[in-house]
């Protein structure tokens, strides 16, 4: 099995290692412009165009993360940037759903225990115990509902949080209320008291999380969003918060990032900014599912996560 | 079955009404001075000497909190405050257990996903990822066993972090390493990352927390204070946070409380006050426990929850 590993960031040379000790009989290389030579796998994050154009000989090519928007979005631009009938895997979870519960879960019960609250108190050197939120008011929604959401919504219900999703398809989870398509999505919104956007990012869902959608929230809800900064109109949601429609939001994603200095989302005293660092990539979890991965597509299966390119996800 | 109730800050008729809902057959009465009419059982918190004393009838005296300290103070300094032979218990959980583990995951994920340090960057707007804490590498040690610690250990290991107890007797709780005993707290606290304290308050662990125990931790420990303030020697905690031995601490109790405007605390950049939140008893989840606990006496048995008056918990 060979393999072309590039990714901008990561150690590299790290990765090949665990790959070869992970998969026996495998050769993975690192690419470097120039390479033509044969191989079975791609597996990339900001792949330059020279890399997977015209290798048609590939089995898949394979990203690094969970969101492609931007292998799709050149691809939009560059029909070739991946030869057509090549399959696009992504990685659907590889340790992100686990790192997306911490983030979650902390996030949720920061808001219901009101630690914000307490801290404004403390502040102003304030002893002086606040009415407790039922867990019963405490709706969360989730926008989308793919892998990491799954794994989002299975760490809030043993905290007894009534937790719905909202997706283009209905989904069948123990314990979760899914709602399913535009026409259902202020319904979804109406009772959710804490939104988490894991939706993808497509042309779509591309500013869905504006004025229009902000309001339909229930008056003083919350916003975290773990999914991409383009989904959210960043002005509306500023707004929204100025009026008190949206009370705290944590982004662990900006419209533009590094998000720049100037941006006021930065000195909000409500918005908490994290530099996109919710769930990354982790090496050893990563290599056991992309062995598994490539392993069982040499065998011909159709494994889960497949990028459908045309829907976006 | 008699029922007296005496609570300086509950709505008692509200407790006093679901208590008899709950209980057929019960009559529930307010305590008020000069009442020394027949009574089976007596529900107390901070209870005035002359409702207890003499009471040789009672079957048992129900402290309507977790911690009992302060009535077991009051029957140091007057052995008559609860007449001898009439046992006292207290609420090992209702509701409580939930609150606490709410309390204890969201700050030991928020220490381990660092998102104070995230704030901090956040306030000289710097987008700069950091270095990421291995959960095997963030061990929570709780002080104390009781039933509070059992949730709260078994609500933090489902996120792997490796947990481990000390109190004065071995525990064998399914994935916690018990330390037990003077001799071992060294060991305990040697590898120690988040130390959360969840002691009874009793001569023995006054002042437990001082500069020879925070010494003992790894340099750069959490510590959380879900005990009583007096187990902590406020001086020394300070005195560790400059030194750096002790990164950040939240205390739910303090020593004195309210907190006076005065004390240094509330104005540590690394320290979280709340004001005694932790964990509330909550009239639905306290009225079944008061239930089953009373028909349980009243059919001879021994329920859990009996406080040792001369061992403090």
């Amino acid at each position: 099995m060979q393999i072309l590993f590039y990714h901008p960031d990561f150690d590299s040379s790290l990765w090949v290692r665990s790959l070869e000790q992970a998969i026996p009989g495998a050769t993975v290389r690192i690419w470097k412009p120039g390479d033509n030579a044969t191989a079975d796998f791609a597996l990339v994050w900001h792949p330059p165009r020279e890399m997977l154009a015209g290798r048609d000989n590939l089995k898949a090519v394979i990203a690094l993360g969970a969101g492609v928007d931007s292998v799709l979005n050149q691809l939009k631009q560059d029909p070739d940037f991946i030869p057509a009938h090549v399959p696009l895997y992504r990685l659907e979870d590889a340790g992100m759903g686990k790192q997306m519960q911490e983030f979650a879960v902390s996030q949720v019960l920061r808001w219901f225990r009101r630690f914000d609250d307490y801290q404004d108190l403390q502040r102003e050197g304030r002893w002086e115990p606040l009415e407790e939120y039922q867990t019963s008011e405490f709706t969360v929604g989730i926008l989308g509902a793919g892998v990491l959401s799954k794994c989002v919504a299975e760490s809030l219900l043993p905290w007894s949080f009534p937790v719905r999703t909202w997706s283009r398809q209905v989904k069948d989870w123990p314990g979760v209320h899914s709602f399913a398509g535009k026409a259902s999505l202020s319904d979804f919104l109406s009772e959710t008291r804490v939104l988490i956007n894991l939706l993808p990012h497509t042309p779509q869902t591309e500013g869905m999380i504006d004025q229009q959608l902000l309001a339909c929230l229930p008056q003083g809800a919350f916003l975290l969003n773990l999914g991409r900064g383009a989904h959210v109109v960043e002005d509306d949601l500023l707004a929204a918060m100025e009026s008190g429609q949206i009370t705290r939001a944590t982004l662990d994603v900006v419209r533009e990032e590094p998000l720049p200095a100037s941006n006021p989302l930065w000195r909000h005293p409500h918005v908490t900014i994290t530099p996109h660092i919710a769930a990354s990539t982790r090496l050893e979890d990563a290599v056991i599912y992309l062995a598994k991965l490539m392993n069982a597509l040499e065998q011909g299966e159709i494994p889960p996560g497949q990028v459908d390119k045309v829907r976006g996800y």
